[in-house]
């Protein structure tokens, strides 16, 4: 009989549930709208009903392997309490595992988002043909998820993972966790636009200050839409993203010598803006990228390094993620497998 | 029978081979000078003929479990040769370890020097307790090492837990590794008479200019001691040792979610004159050490943070080294039963 798990992406816009099968195969996907304005239980309503009717249209002809819940926060995996969500506040400090689970009658697994992300590119994505990889979601936040030895690496208290608040510039811009100059304050589509405001306030970025003008929705993409139009400012701000996923990469790289970092999140897509100015940084700061370096590393927007044969002596990928939107939803029900073991 | 291994440190300055027990208990130890200036194979064969001489006299009554062999550099664990190593530079891209099982007719184990004091702090000393934990060693330079369920992280060529040159300052001080700013620019022996000199220099500093007059051997040592008389400049040297170190280390436990984080080599010694800024940027910095740390993080000299118990809902410990120098040997020692797995 065939094996299928459950995997939901809680967002703070967007809820997503789906069935899929053990080999990856996806059965089937609904998105509903984040209700956050209804109020907590009515989110979770919203999902377990989801949740019921999925379990039981399929369990005639296959038998469910488990549910995976991504949840955008940090989440103690002792407690299943959320610790810090910025985009669910009214979800801190509630016991969100075990109401899911009083609710569905079933146990559930939660994880960060950020890490269900990382688990989908290792099972199906970027990563899918090696053990140990780490993943940086660039988005309204940096998120970040380690894989090793195909799961998830989750520290002592399901902490780990948190790249987005390695300190790049340490008296650098403030960040909401209470550090400053943190890796998110330079590669998120917010410190984008931030950076961007501030150029132009600084009067040096005329062409930026004419697009706020004339954008209402002057954003990530605008700036990114000018980078490759070939506006200079522009470009300077992509290559400041590029410059703060180099300096963390590096640290990365020479602490943990994987085979692999994906980059994925919304931001991703600017990939051919900003990845040069990553590798620039690798080659300077980190000796491990230097002895490991593929002979040509990928700048451009193709992905193609992704296609540099890894494992004994293998060389170091710094890689775009291949899943979207849907690496944390694959990686959701990919969690009752691999945590099972 | 009683089983035993064979640790060896190999030291820019110290040889030391040491017999110890499967239980942590030392049988025997051997310090020679490190030849280097005799040359490489002169230093091979002093090593070889101790190596010889220890299994001869100990396997009448106990069973040899393998020999391991810490080396200041960084290993490829695939071929066996040291890739780089500042302080055995004729050592760098020979086969090592093929050389010393020739000639010992046996397998031997090589590892990164740092790498073994993180296993000897994890088997006998301030880990002991705990499989999960990372180590910062402060000497000449800095080094670290990584150790996951019991065993070294290695990455995948071994060259992972280089977590001494990590970016402090992304423009800072220019580092021997090609990279600025690294960890070890600021945290190590060298880096603190530099940071001595650089005050000095700029005027600023005339008690540490007086001391520098009048001390032939200023070192890092005479700073610690004027540290601890209460001199202002020396303190602010310490407190940019300690900053860098907690700058690294929230990176770390935001990373890594470990329950312990151990600093050892010579300048942990003192401890009490930079630990208190490392407290200071970890609450800072570091939410997952914001939402783990002891009630009253130990930021005196006593150790007694180590004392916290760790564990399911634990705490996340930074900590003095245990087993000062003997930390590699130990390590050294622990590597063929925890590799034979």
């Amino acid at each position: 009989m065939t094996r299928f798990s459950i995997g939901v992406d809680l967002g703070g816009t967007n809820l997503r549930i789906a069935a899929v099968e053990e080999t990856g195969t996806l059965i089937e996907k609904v998105t509903l709208g984040t209700k956050t304005s209804l109020g907590r239980d009515h989110v979770l309503n919203d999902m377990c009903d989801t949740i019921r009717h999925l379990a039981t249209k399929y369990q005639a002809t296959a038998s469910l392997a488990g549910i995976g819940i991504g949840v955008p926060g940090i989440i103690d995996m002792e407690t299943g309490m959320v610790r810090e969500s910025p985009n669910l506040p009214g979800w801190v400090d509630y016991p969100v595992r075990s109401e899911i689970e009083k609710r569905l009658g079933t146990r559930v697994i939660l994880e960060n988002d950020a890490n269900v992300a990382a688990l989908g590119e290792k099972w199906l994505g970027a990563a899918r043909d090696l053990p140990d990889m780490a993943m940086l979601t660039l988005g309204t936040g940096v998120g970040g998820g380690l894989v090793l030895g195909g799961r998830v690496w989750h520290g002592m208290n399901g902490m780990a993972g948190e790249f987005g608040h390695t300190t790049v510039e340490p008296e650098g811009s403030q960040c909401k966790c209470g550090s400053r100059g943190c890796l998110e304050q330079y590669a998120s589509a917010t410190a984008i636009v931030r950076m961007a405001r501030e150029a132009i306030a600084s009067g040096e970025a005329p062409a930026l200050s004419r697009a706020a003008n004339s954008d209402a929705e002057f954003s990530a993409k605008t700036l990114y839409n000018m980078a490759i139009q070939g506006d200079d400012d522009a470009r300077k701000i992509f290559h400041r993203v590029g410059r703060a996923l180099g300096i963390v990469l590096s640290g990365m790289v020479n602490a943990l010598n994987l085979p692999m970092y994906v980059i994925g999140g919304g931001v991703s897509s600017a990939w051919e803006v900003f990845a040069p100015s990553i590798f620039e940084e690798l080659r300077q700061r980190s000796m491990v990228y230097a002895a490991t370096a593929p002979s040509s590393p990928a700048g451009g927007g193709s992905g193609a390094s992704a296609m540099v044969e890894p494992g004994p002596g293998g060389k170091t990928i710094i890689t775009r993620a291949l899943l979207g939107s849907d690496a944390g939803l694959y990686g959701a029900a990919r969690l009752p497998v691999v945590e099972e073991r």
